[in-house]
């Protein structure tokens, strides 16, 4: 439903915090989330409406991208975006659509085969020594000019800017170790130029890396461009923030028009940007990375340790009064899976104007049990208007 | 959604078992469910996620036809299938898209009036020897092949094989006693083939029947073609087996491309069947005909007692591990109602990857409080991927 005729100013400010891979799986009967120590969220959870979000579909383990859109109102179906461009986006690169965005890894080859599609996860101060070489010898390749950019650990990103790229070509991850790079072949006539500019940054790259003890060679995925979205400002009338310390999350926050904040690399860190900024913004999206990290290292402990002390920031986070304040995740990561789940996201909404739960706890289950039920995650947004008062009535 | 770019293959196997009709209505203040003492289902359900299914939308009373391609994943408002259609597959015939497939009924006739619409449900013998008999003497009419089965009592099926027969035929049940049959009219000019071949079958076949006590008569409904599904191992990625005895339900797991069984006709002999075949196939489906048919017939005793023997199978189903099995219906058929209802379907669902109830019971009541709350039928299979692992992440 469109509701920019609906859209309503005022001065109600509106926080949407996402803890990143908040829900879980029991173990020894007991979620993360049920197994933590959450006193202040429990007795949030009480004056407060609870429910379910299901970011995709019933079944679909979403990635990042695809929840976060969700989350964000934009359906993730009709809205993709490629890894390449959201890798872009997260390390501060400006792109036009013409772009064609790569996200790449570092990686260790030898005799032809892939051994580490990781190369070992070099730290970070590797992966820029190494760009900074990559974009001084590469700048230019048939006229296309070359953006090398590190991010985190063994991942970066390459921008071919040109015109007439195609992004029809595949991945050159195997996925698995033990197997040879996928060959550069165009999936589309339209892609020959793009693979032979390819093709030919590789040759030049694994030549400058083949003294390199682990990043020897380099990986390609999501061949995508810039796609266009309507912004936030206009598709809800809000002045949005994004605080988020990972690329990724400041990534897409930009591309659906979001203004990314400066921020370090710490949950204090954000919650004293956002304590600083308060007043400049009608929405924040403020985004804790850890959680779902402890999920995918199967660290049931770990991650249960990170929701206290989300929960210790409780108090600082009510400090702020801001009219309306969701916490949820933009999909699950239990650690029994060790990876992203399709299981829907436990969501917390409190305003003057819930009909609130009269129960202490917030888990999964008291989520299912909750006043908002289970709900596409695409509602959230709407939600997060009207109990800001910023949905005037539909009809008369 | 299309699921098929995110199918995984893997040795997870699923059962889907179907007790038709399980779902009912209360009768001093308890459903036949909750009036059934059932154990097994009660202790499985508190380490299972409990939900409802609706079948087609809220309000609808869906046929066996429409209620199983929603559990099947097919939307069943899109994917429309003749009576005749199904009853044809169900009892085994080949059929090609040019097929004209007709539902068939012996019925009593007395002055041009139809006094028993099912001939008093005459025995299944009776019924072989007058479709032998029939066959045996129209085989041919104006070029168009015609096939004779017998189904099971009065039931049985003509297909007319040839080009250019349309199905806008009406019905000539006139669905109660003390009326006459409905005349065979062309529903459309292109019909009026078919509706020629049709009274001239009719004319030959009731001269025939003439002499018979009850079955003097036949009743034609459903006229329909043979309509083309995406098969259940390209849309899922699942060699799947169906097992059930009831031709209908045969029928119906063929159109969409499951590999049909050969079994006995009691629970037990389903059993020894799935028992026997489980590592030959991903999936199974499993139908449990019973229940429905006390429904039917009002008879809520005799529906809490199959219940109860669901439930005493349990342990011999739960011995075969497989990784994902669900315990749902097609739809609901309340003895209070002798007749399908538009009630949503109890669910259950068992897997590692469960968020569980950690409560005992399985009832619509408990289902409704359930982990997965109501959804449509048409997730189930989406969701049965998922537990086994075999749909991978949506986007990056």
């Amino acid at each position: 439903m469109d509701l920019k005729p609906l859209l309503v100013k005022n001065d109600e400010r509106i926080l949407l915090v996402v803890a990143d891979g908040l829900g879980g799986l029991p173990k020894d009967d007991r979620t993360e989330l049920e197994a933590a120590q959450t006193p202040n969220l429990d007795r949030l959870a009480a004056q407060s409406s609870l429910g379910l979000t299901e970011p995709v579909a019933p079944g679909i383990t979403p990635g990042s991208g695809p929840a976060h859109l969700a989350l964000f109102g934009y359906d993730p179906l009709s809205h993709e975006v490629g890894r390449g461009v959201l890798e872009a986006l997260g390390v501060g690169l400006v792109l036009t659509p013409e772009d064609l965005c790569i996200r790449a890894n570092f990686a260790s080859i030898k005799d032809g085969v892939i051994v580490d599609r990781r190369a070992g996860r070099i730290p970070t101060e590797e992966n820029r020594r190494l760009c900074s070489r990559l974009q001084e010898e590469i700048s230019d390749i048939e006229g296309v000019k070359i953006i090398i950019k590190p991010s985190k650990e063994h991942r970066f990103v390459v921008v071919f800017k040109g015109y007439g790229l195609s992004d029809r070509l595949p991945d050159t991850d195997p996925q698995h170790e033990g197997a040879p790079p996928v060959a550069v072949e165009p999936l589309a006539p339209e892609a020959e130029r793009s693979a032979r500019v390819t093709r030919e940054f590789l040759n030049r790259a694994t030549d400058l890396l083949k003294a390199e003890t682990q990043a020897n060679y380099i990986l390609l995925r999501g061949f995508s461009h810039y796609p266009s979205f309507e912004p936030i400002s206009e598709r809800y009338g809000l002045k949005a923030a994004c605080i988020a310390s990972y690329p990724m999350y400041r990534g897409i926050a930009r591309l659906v028009g979001m203004e990314v904040l400066e921020t370090g690399n710490s949950w204090d860190d954000e919650l004293e940007t956002l304590s600083q900024t308060q007043d400049q913004f009608d929405f924040f999206y403020l985004h804790f990375k850890e959680t779902d990290m402890r999920g995918e290292d199967g660290d049931f402990a770990g991650k249960v340790r990170l929701i206290e002390a989300l929960d210790q920031r409780l108090p600082q986070i009510l400090a702020l009064n801001f009219s309306v304040l969701a916490i949820t995740s933009d999909h699950s990561t239990p650690a029994l899976l060790r990876a992203h789940s399709w299981h829907p996201n436990p969501f917390l909404l409190h305003s003057r104007y819930c009909r609130v739960e009269g129960v202490e706890g917030f888990s999964e289950r008291r989520c299912q049990q909750g006043v908002l039920g289970q709900f596409p995650a695409t509602q959230v947004m709407p939600l997060l208007l009207a109990h800001a008062r910023r949905l005037k009535k539909y009809g008369a």
